[in-house]
């Protein structure tokens, strides 16, 4: 039983390392979104935006929908979305 | 008054348009986290694995910290990784 047993943790070690590259990126990507934020947060008052843009964040949730191939809900990129846009709104 | 106020406005359009290509490559990369994930509590089984392993949380926090160049902090990285987590639990 040894060997199969080991072959899979080892699988799980790489699947895990893996997800930890696919993290690194996210975390990337999450603080150059953050950046472009932070930009046109300064922007707005010039063109007297709110900074508060309910139409705008529907049309992210829509940009989501039609980007997702699964496997992933819809739904579940909503609440992860719902807490990115919360923290990008409090930075 | 004009031109610079529609200068300001193709500026926010702009970068709001990175947003959305960002927000393209965060679901593409989420979807394969959870594709990565499924895979993963697939094996868990054959070698007798809990699928909840608070110290695999432990570590992926710690990766998150170590990948963080800012201007997130890593407590924003957490809450979001706490949605990305539990939404990945569910599928």
């Amino acid at each position: 039983m040894g060997e199969p047993q080991e072959g899979v943790e080892g699988r799980i070690k790489q699947l895990r390392d893996e997800i930890d590259d696919i993290d690194r990126r996210l975390v990337g990507l999450l603080n150059q979104r953050a950046k472009l934020a932070l930009d046109i947060r300064e922007l707005k008052p010039q063109v007297n935006r709110a900074l508060y843009d309910p139409r705008r964040e529907q049309e992210i949730f829509e940009s989501l929908r039609a980007a997702n191939g699964g496997p992933l809900f819809d739904d579940n990129l909503r609440s992860i979305w719902e807490v990115v846009l919360q923290v990008m709104k409090e930075l």
